[in-house]
């Protein structure tokens, strides 16, 4: 049998189970790959730091390139930017094969690193990066090859996930549930990659490249975190059955492909609904399969180390096997679409005088913008704010743009006391 | 670019879907595939027979075994045992690469196709043999392929999960919804593979071989249907915050692998309650992914049509770059689990005489068959039952063997009425 050299690059939290995982199954994942995978060493920056997992000590190295130079297959779990990429190129130009699990590299240098490894006859593959232990980038590439996806919509950051899912069980505060986070570990000292929606967007990038056959990044997808949600959004989604969720949506329309990610509200019969905690979940339409969603754990130690391993394995298979590798399909021009041509439907409160005539101006402004109300509801205040209403608005789909001219010319009546909350509403 | 002929056997309700997605789409095909991909004819029984889609008549032959013999690629949606193993065999043997989503065909020759597929350097795809639409057995084959699935449980026939639905959700009796289901072409005239459980075993037979790297037949698998199911069982459930699913479970454990079919009790809570009408899910379990769902279409031509469609690019593509098949992964020899030493854990059902040292009586039969009770719920019954109780006992899990004993036990009790029902509970 073929022994494949395997070098690691960082022993982090991943890192350490892909360690365990190559030591301890060696002989399951031989029988897999109809090749031998050999751990020749572990590129770390401190050689003495305290591991996870126990490794033998002469398994590490700091010298990232020399171990490269030696290696048939390269898996890169430092994160980042630099040396990710460096080392990465080095690999690939080099034609070892790559695993990584880098979703903000990708984001920003994934079409230059896929087309480097098809120059060198060398794979690239990166199952980790998104929605970590779910297969959702091979379905997507491989099952749904023979369909046309229109429409792919995530949650895919677990941290996020986290804290909205805990307002709308507790109706906490937004602040109090990421201090709760934080103090479980589901949200780091600084959050604000995940909160701030960075984090989810390029993953957007990653699922939009893949799902369209086409190369995003990071600056193509429109990001808005859920920072800015209160208490009162939840409890007033909650009361018209809906939950919100922090989402990475891509959808191509005849104008083009969209990606955007920001919090939306979601009737609680969707399956994205029903994604609690940190959990991860990926709901795909394509125009024969229907409606499809897969659904796991996003982050962790060993479930992002599954990933990582089942794109080893697979890529051992082929280096095994010999042969050529498949041509890449077809990139597929596209149009990005800037973010006001995005359409969706969106849910919008309103503070208003409680006078006469009020609703009909509110009415005529979203028909002379050409936004079609779906639902409203009026709702007199409680003493606390005699004579004024609140209205909460549903809308039909429309554009971005045109929302926010309705927006800006509501804004200007005399009778509006205040916009209390915009919100963006899917899969209904 | 390369050409490849494909030969389309049967144009039903799937095949139809086929051939009209191979004619409209065949550029994206081509693409997708970096070959083209040629319908080369259409192998029906009555040339003359009405379609769902407009295909040129010159494409219809009956003779299927010249269509063959002529093709790169065979596409088999005959369904049954004759003539479509003999076709698929016919092909293979050729060097012709296979299609095929005929699951019992699959669960009863499984193991033989796959070995005559890499004897001739052929390949041999099923994914819309199990589930539909849904990718499951590429993720469980190659994205799980470095981890270690410990178990697989699925709602895999959508006639049974549309009937146990509507049985949860109107409370109605089985025959009604039934009825109902035939009416709206969910079940159909002899709704017996379907409500009997037997579709969903040759699914069981499938998933289990692919999970475990070996080779489960339909007779390895224990399957019950839920002809039996009233409506005061689904009542009972729901009042326990459960549900009734039918469930297709194969299961590692130390003393094997078990796989079988049955009614089963899950908390609404878990993922798989969640999935309704005839959609289905598979959820898998790994030692480092943790818990995945795998969600949609189950059933349904253009869905179905998707998951063949995606094997059939997979398998253009690596046809068109040549180079041999990677070897299949070493086949684990297995113990299949007699059906009597499973362990999972019991929902039981019991009317009583209300005579004190019943419940002592009851209790120490379970205690002295090793059978753990984990809650036990008593009611009077109302007057019209004077004199007697209901308990409802949830069991830890125990094996077949040890509850059988204690059934029988507990039936030849003089205080016992009648055991009224007898479920089994997963995922709690």
């Amino acid at each position: 049998m073929k022994t494949l050299k395997v070098a690691l690059l960082g022993c982090g939290n991943v890192g350490a189970q892909v360690a365990r995982i190559l030591l301890t199954d060696a002989e399951v994942l031989a029988d897999r790959a109809g090749a031998t995978l050999e751990l020749t060493g572990i590129a770390v920056r401190n050689i003495g730091a305290k591991r996870d997992v126990e490794v033998p000590a002469d398994l590490f190295t700091t010298d990232a390139e020399a171990l490269i130079d030696e290696s048939d297959i390269v898996i890169e779990l430092l994160g980042g930017m630099e040396p990710a990429s460096s080392l990465i190129r080095r690999a690939l130009s080099r034609g070892a094969s790559v695993i990584t699990g880098n979703k903000a590299l990708l984001a920003a240098q994934g079409g230059e690193l896929n087309a480097l490894a098809f120059e060198n006859n060398a794979q690239l593959r990166y199952e980790a990066a998104v929605a970590g232990a779910i297969p959702i980038l091979r379905p997507i590439m491989d099952s749904l090859s023979g369909d046309k996806i229109t429409k792919v919509m995530g949650i895919v950051n677990g941290t996020t996930n986290f804290i909205l899912d805990a307002m709308d069980s507790t109706g906490a505060q937004f602040d109090d549930v990421l201090k709760e986070a934080q103090d479980l570990g589901y949200a780091e000292a600084d959050p604000t990659a995940d909160v701030g929606g960075h984090d989810a967007a390029s993953k957007a990038a990653i699922l939009a490249s893949l799902a369209f056959h086409t190369d995003f990044a990071f600056e193509d997808v429109h990001c808005e975190g859920i920072t800015k949600i209160t208490a009162a959004d939840v409890a007033a989604a909650k009361d018209a059955g809906m939950v919100i969720k922090l989402l990475a949506i891509a959808e191509r329309s005849e104008a083009g492909i969209g990606v955007r990610v920001h919090p939306t509200l979601l009737r609680r019969t969707h399956p994205l609904a029903a994604v609690h905690g940190a959990f991860n979940a990926v709901f795909v339409e394509a125009e024969n399969a229907g409606e499809l969603m897969f659904y796991g754990a996003g982050a962790g130690g060993a479930p992002t180390a599954s990933a990582v391993m089942g794109d080893t394995v697979a890529v051992a298979r082929r280096m095994a096997s010999g042969g050529p590798l498949p041509a890449i399909s077809a990139q597929q021009p596209v149009k990005v679409m800037d973010f006001c041509d995005i359409t969706t439907s969106y849910w919008i409160g309103l503070e208003v005088n409680d006078e006469p005539g009020v609703l009909a101006s509110i009415a005529q402004i979203f028909a002379s913008n050409g936004v079609s109300i779906e639902t409203l509801r009026q709702d007199s205040n409680p003493e606390s704010n005699a004579g004024t209403a609140e209205l909460l608005l549903v809308t039909h789909r429309s554009t971005e743009k045109a929302l926010a001219a309705t927006l800006a010319a509501v804004a200007d009546l005399a009778a509006i006391k205040e916009v209390t909350s915009v919100l963006r509403v899917e899969g209904n």
